[in-house]
């Protein structure tokens, strides 16, 4: 799998959790202890993220690191098809 | 979740599946291009992997990163009712 793509496609996907929570990126970042542009580099895929900082983003959003991943996997299949 | 709990979990999921297809340590950590102390540690929980380095993994051991998340997660679990 292209290493950018699955980056860019789980930032997308924390992205899309942390909206559908209404809360701003500034908001969310602040609520995890988390640099404000650290976070939003993670949301532009950026970032090579640990299994814990995933681990910590998805206990802030509320979901399974597991299924943000999975989200992530079919997002970058999908867009791999364009 | 507690951090050291899931990346043992991780570890021993990795380390299932490559048992599973029957591979010596040192033979799959040649095989993924990794340094083989570097692996063994992965099995025994001691590194906090990036993303990159547990799709590298999951290639090598042809399942997803989702799903081998996942098990970890349900053993993480299940170890934490004992």
């Amino acid at each position: 799998m292209d290493d950018g793509k699955l980056l860019v496609a789980v930032g997308a996907a924390i992205r899309r959790h942390r909206e559908g929570r209404g809360i701003s990126q500034e908001g969310f970042a602040d609520s995890i202890g988390m640099h404000r542009a650290y976070y939003g580099s993670v949301e532009r895929g950026r970032r090579n993220l640990t299994l814990m900082t995933l681990v910590r983003l998805c206990e802030g959003l509320d979901v399974r690191p597991s299924s943000l991943l999975s989200e992530a996997e079919a997002a970058a299949r999908t867009s791999r098809r364009r």
